[in-house]
This record gives C-alpha cells, sequence and structure tokens, in this order.
C-alpha cells in the first residue's frame, strides 16, 4: 500500500486531517476528521481509480479504460484518464442526472448510455470492451482499486498516532476494505468500524450470516452506499472490521447537520454516516482517539437545501 | 503583531490554509484561502477579542469585559472571557435573533438587551460598565482588537511564500486593518486589497473622499460588514489598503456557491466578499499567487437553504 501511495501522490490531494473541539465534546472522545470531501473531484475515489490505471501497461493505456458508475467513481475514472491522456469509457444509465454526466464529460470521458438494470450495463460495458479493447475497471471489486481507496486511512494513520478506532462507511466495500487493510498493516492495535445506513445494511446482513448477503431494495439518501459487497472486499470486511454500525436516515441527515453548522464543510450524505455511526455508539467510545474517513462532499446544492430548509 | 500572536496562540486554532485547482483554473490565478470559517466560534473574531482581553490587567480581568455586538464579535467576546474565566457583559439589541443570543449565552456571556439603535446601545453599554467595573472592548476600533484580527494574515504570510495581494472584507475595518499591518510589516511588497458589498459601501466612498463617509442605509446579506469605520481603523485602510472591490448580491451568493460546491467549505456571506471581488477583477489578478482571508462560516442553515433551493 505504500506502493500505491507512491504511486497515485502526484495525482491526488493529501488532504488535511481537521478536528474540533465542539463535536468532541460531543462524542465524549477526539475526532480526527480525514478530509476526502477535500480530496480532487469531491471524494476518495480519485484514489483507487487513479492507483488501478497507473498499473496498466503502456499498451493497454493506449486503448484505455471502461467502468460502470453513475456517481463518484465515473467521475474519478474520467479525470484519473484525462491526467493520464487515456481514454475513459463510462456506461451509465440512462436516468443518470445530467449534472453527473456533464462532470463526466467535463473531465474528457466518454459516456455509453444503457438501461438502468444489470443486464443492459453488463452488456452495454461489453459491447465498449470489444470495440475499443478498453481495460475494464470495477468501481469496487478490484484489488487496485481497494490498495487505493486504502491509501486515505494510511495517511489519516501517518498524520495522527494513537488511534483506537478508523471508521468509514461502506457500501460495495472499496473503501472500508482498502481502510481495514491499512489499519491491519500499519496500526494493528487499532479497530477499523464502518458505519452503513439502517436502509442498505447489507454488509451488517452479510456479517451476521457469514457470507455475502446481495443489497436488494436499498432506501437511503445516501446513495454512494447502496451497491452491494463483491467477493473481492467482503472477504476482508468479514475478517478485518470489527463493528459495523447501522444509522437511520434522520441520524445520517443531523451528522450532515453538525458537519456543516459546526465543522463548516459540506460531505455528502454517504460521507456523513461514519460520523453519525460515532454519535450512536458514542457510549463505546468515551475517550478514545476516532479516525473518521469523511468520504465524499459532492452533494448537490438544491438537494442539500431540502434536507434543512 | 508577533506579541500578539503568540499572546494568543493558545486560546485560538492555527487554521489551515486551503487551495482549489478548480478555483485556480476559473480565476486565472493560484489562491490561497486561510479558512477563519474552521476558527473558534467560525470566525476571526476570536483573535481580536482574545487579544484585547489578554492585555487587560488582573485587576481588571476581575471585573470582567464588556461589548456592544449583536454579532460574531459578541459570541467571541463571551468565549474569549470564558476561556479565561472571568466575566462578560455583551449589550445586544433587543431584536438580535434567539441563536445569537442562546450562542452567547452558552459562552457563559451575560447579556444586556437594549432598544436596537444606537444611543440606547450606549446608555446600555455605560450602564454595565458603570455598574460593574467592567472594560469596554470596542468590536473593531480598537488597536489591540486590530492587531489580534492582523495575526490571521500574518499566519497565511508566514504559511504561503511571495503573496501578490491579500485581500479581506471590509465593515468596520478591524479585520481589514489588522490584515493591511500585518502586510506592511512582514511582507511590503504585498499589496492589501479589500472587498465590499456594493449595498454596503461607506469604505469605498470613505477612500473615494479622503474622510470618513458613514455608513447610513446598508443593504446587504453580508450582515458583518454593515457597520461604518472607526476612526482607529479609518487611517489604516486610507494609508494601507490598495483597491477596494465593490460587489453585488448576487455575486456575494455566487462566490458562496463556489465555496460550497467546488471546495465544499461553508462560508457566510460576509467571508465570500473576498473571493466574490477576485472574480470580479480577475482580469488584473491574471497569473497572480493571491491570499484570502475567509473571515467566517456562521451562516444559519435555514438562510443558506434559502438562497440555493
Amino acid at each position: 500500500m505504500l506502493a500505491a501511495q507512491q504511486r497515485i501522490q502526484p495525482y491526488i490531494h493529501r488532504t488535511p486531517v481537521l478536528t474540533c473541539q465542539t463535536l468532541d465534546q460531543m462524542a465524549g472522545a477526539s475526532l480526527f476528521f480525514k478530509c476526502e470531501n477535500f480530496q480532487k473531484m469531491g471524494a476518495f475515489k480519485m484514489r483507487g481509480a487513479a492507483n488501478a490505471i497507473l498499473q496498466l501497461t503502456e499498451e493497454q493505456r493506449q486503448r484505455g479504460v471502461a467502468t460502470h458508475s453513475s456517481g463518484n467513481f465515473a467521475q474519478a475514472m474520467a479525470l484519473s484518464a484525462q491526467m493520464l491522456d487515456i481514454p475513459a469509457y463510462i456506461v451509465m444509465p440512462s436516468n443518470s442526472p445530467e449534472v453527473k454526466k456533464a462532470a463526466v464529460r467535463g473531465y474528457g470521458g466518454e459516456i455509453i448510455e444503457c438501461e438502468p438494470n444489470l443486464a443492459a450495463r453488463e452488456e452495454a460495458l461489453g459491447k465498449v470492451v470489444e470495440r475499443t479493447g478498453a481495460a475494464f475497471v470495477h468501481p469496487f471489486n478490484d484489488e487496485n482499486v481497494i490498495m487505493g481507496q486504502g491509501t486515505a486511512a494510511l495517511e489519516l494513520l501517518q498524520d495522527v498516532d494513537n488511534l483506537d478506532i478508523i471508521i468509514a462507511p461502506v457500501g460495495g466495500g472499496g473503501l472500508i476494505a482498502g481502510t481495514a487493510l491499512a489499519v491491519h498493516h500499519f496500526s494493528p492495535k487499532t479497530k477499523t468500524w464502518a458505519g452503513e445506513p439502517a436502509g442498505a445494511n447489507d454488509a451488517y446482513e452479510s456479517k451476521k450470516a457469514g457470507h455475502i448477503v446481495p443489497q436488494t431494495n436499498p432506501q437511503t439518501i445516501a446513495d454512494g452506499l447502496r451497491t452491494s459487497l463483491g467477493d473481492k472486499t467482503w472477504p476482508i470486511i468479514r475478517d478485518h472490521v470489527e463493528r459495523i454500525v447501522l444509522v437511520s436516515e434522520e441520524e445520517i441527515i443531523a451528522a450532515m447537520r453538525l458537519l456543516l453548522e459546526r465543522m463548516k464543510i459540506v460531505v455528502e450524505p454517504s460521507g456523513a454516516v461514519a460520523l453519525a455511526a460515532i454519535m450512536k455508539e458514542k457510549a463505546l467510545l468515551a475517550g478514545k482517539r476516532v479516525g473518521i474517513i469523511l468520504s465524499g462532499g459532492n452533494v448537490d446544492l438544491k438537494a442539500l437545501a431540502g434536507f434543512f430548509g
């Protein structure tokens, strides 16, 4: 993972770690916020995308990269590819918000639209890979992506000593798996926790069952956390994530509010889930030193206004 | 001012300096944002309040401090006094928002309400000083306050080399006067600019006239910038501020939007004025290195939602 950190360093920001006395008092713990909402294009996804692309051979790079995503990974892939001057083909469902398509195009990505279902997505992806010879990079179920995402926690561990716990949100599991690996290798006495929306609790159910339980009908504003785990992220989560804390939609919005009002930072609902989890479990965290990965800040201002207006 | 910096250092945050490639591209300049929106209680006012209180004798401290303010300075005074365990008496107009009164009380300040006019305010202040023997500290027209506010620019100059320009908002002038003094003494080849709302353009008019022109009927959402200059801030502004850039309400809101959407940070309208000024004058700033004091982040989420909903 140190190699990944060195590899992607020219293409990403080393994001700051912020603290807030008011939130420390409210939580009864010392909180260290790793601000990936300040990352390039607004989320940690840049780390994994850049790491995956940088592992390609020169010949592969010439043919470009392909992925499917309607969210931050689409933008991260397009921007990483643009920085390395290689083509990016992004399969997006036709009902993706125009603002997200515009962002991908703004970073020079070519969008391939498909019907909003899994079969259509895989068909569209297969076709574009066949047509272009581009290398497929999965948004989270990919070892290089996982290693890249883990560098956020690695930096946090380098910047802050003696963390008792690091907590990150879990969706498909790329971020939390990378975080757990970073903690396991570089600070084995630190525990890794995950925050997950109660309305998309497949990681929680998977841990309970001992095998992957797919997410069928996710109901949450945390749009980055609606996916199922993958077969590469799941074993890491199973073995190295100590606890998954479920939080309600109200708790997610309350955490966003704390981050806006007290820390003066914009964090998307998925990113606020980790703080919501801390507030929920503060009895267990009294006096602890807790690192929090604020995963991203890409929230539409109209949506934000809707939460608080 | 180095003495002030050392004096207040235990009581304030050394706030981070953030950069943003997207905003650099939009402005055509290199921008360095001094994030006083992350300062304790959410604004630079902590610096001046702490510096003024720390200059009092032990005997004076026992009798406490008094000021009049309906805004950030009221909270800054209350919190600074609380940290030093001395009484704070804050004269506030009776129509101040309840949330601001609650914040002052939360920091242990005693509120003295008065009718919302200058005569009532001065009478209330006179009475409380007579009753308690508290030392009056003016929110901006005070040398110790000015020196304290200047430490934000001083830190920025310490952290970033070769700035061509530093820009800060101007209201009563405490921040801009302190900024101009810091620049004058520690980086004389840097220029100091001010941003001011066109609807509260008394500093601009004062510079044009060569004497203080009072602000009579301010019309701006930048509630920290509605006051007139003072006789201690004015001469510094007259002599050391090269240019005052007027910005419209729409430009202020557009700057807040950029800060929220691109930098993921919450800045109050008064704080966004400096960025609005840069965007307005970007033809003059091409290729320059520009420091920006983001003065504060205390904006009600309902108000914020109103701007962008």
